[in-house]
């Protein structure tokens, strides 16, 4: 397979193998819009000793952490996409110790331990596509932008060492179509599935919906209604915020491309 | 409250919470038809020591795993019933040590341990309601038979020290209404949702629909096509075949009623 080294003409129209195989050689870039179609998954892995709480409090915050796969303690395989690496095929990663960031790389083999265990989450992109192909703006797409994402006063379920607020993502909905977009992503219930929340920030405590705690401001249009769906960076940040001795997890926007489709999900 | 002694004249009326306090004061009956609308669980209970594998099973064949609680260690309570006792508020448990049943007891309290990790699993019981609400003949119902329940040949994917065969329900459903029972499971996602495999049996590797590996013997009439869910038995059936050291079930159809609406599965 020939090694691309930089950014391909065409991305959405590649493979995810080939898209794979790139980062493996060591390109680093965001992964929107890459391989269209194919599930994007964010990562995050632990020592074992910590893995049945991180997999505990996915299971007591489903709608937040779609979990899609979890390997084996320190197999770097997933059963989904053939022949990849979890090492190596993910454009960029942090390492964290005692909830520190403490290095980004593009292959985090020499960090890799035996006793890792990698959690594999779903993430809105999914989602994004199905509201897309219904005619429902998602505004931050379009502008080029990072979802934005807050904060909220409703705490997540711990389990054991883990806790954590719930975090949610943004975006803002033409009235007439918020329907659309609650049938829509309702069709993906293993994918954060229909908003939590439709209308004042207020409700879940967030003071200023123009100063996000992840991600860029958002874009709102007149006539618009912020609608809010539980987020896949909820676990991570509880990760953190637990201060794991130690954890690696993908640069944000940089994410692992399977080869499941995205409309395995839909019901 | 009062204590009921014997099966109350409509059980489908009580509350729970009535129920529950019934079975704690040693009640043991079968409970389908009890407390209608309310969710009903399995229960299997197993050590701190296996409960990850246990956890990963169900997150690896979800389908037939829908994991509803997980309990703390030691912790005889849980998030889906006010006031609950795992230990004595189920009509009757099975006890198991090394995969062999040692004893069934309408009160697990002396045999519950410290180490014990409880999970509750969903039941078809709240999509056969689904099914009989939009005019879905469930024959074994209406007969008051239980589901024929039958090992197939396709593997579950393992988790550690846990492995087995996936284990179905068939339901026979009139050919005009197959569609219809498709849309309702459907519905239903974290609930089994819609059927693996509809029609010849033979796929699956069943070679005798009318002897059931586990419940009665399928009642099939003239036009019916039998139709198979993933059914929540496989990872006790499981959990068993791994010869867990110890291990606490509910008894097959003396399930836990919780205090969740049925309804609030459904999209």
């Amino acid at each position: 397979m020939q090694t691309i080294t930089g950014t391909p003409a065409d991305p959405a129209a590649l493979t995810p193998a080939a898209a794979r195989a790139a980062f493996r050689a060591g390109l680093s870039t965001p992964t929107s819009g890459w391989c269209a179609g194919a599930t994007q998954a964010n990562l995050i892995a632990v020592p074992r000793e910590y893995a049945y709480d991180v997999l505990l409090f996915t299971q007591r915050n489903a709608q937040a952490c779609p979990v899609i796969d979890v390997t084996d303690p320190g197999d770097p395989r997933t059963s989904l996409a053939e022949g990849a690496d979890l090492r190596t095929d993910i454009p960029a990663y942090r390492v964290y110790e005692n909830g520190e960031l403490v290095t980004e790389t593009t292959d985090a083999s020499e960090y890799w331990r035996g006793d890792l265990v990698a959690f594999l989450l779903g993430c809105s992109f999914t989602f994004e596509k199905g509201l897309l192909d219904a005619g429902v703006p998602v505004r931050h797409l379009t502008a080029g932008a990072n979802v934005p994402m807050y904060r909220t006063n409703r705490p997540c379920r711990p389990a054991g060492r883990i806790e954590g607020p719930l975090v949610v993502s943004m975006r803002a909905i033409p009235a007439a179509q918020v329907a659309a977009a609650v049938q829509v992503t309702s069709r993906f219930p293993t994918m954060h599935g229909a908003p939590v929340h439709v209308g004042d920030p207020v409700g879940l405590g967030i003071a200023d919906l123009m100063r996000p705690d992840y991600g860029d401001k958002p874009i709102i249009e007149d006539g618009d209604v912020p609608v809010f769906w539980a987020c896949g960076v909820t676990p991570q940040a509880a990760a953190v915020a637990a201060k794991l001795p130690f954890a690696i997890s993908h640069a944000p926007g940089q994410m692992f491309i399977t080869d499941v489709a995205d409309a395995s999900w839909s019901l």
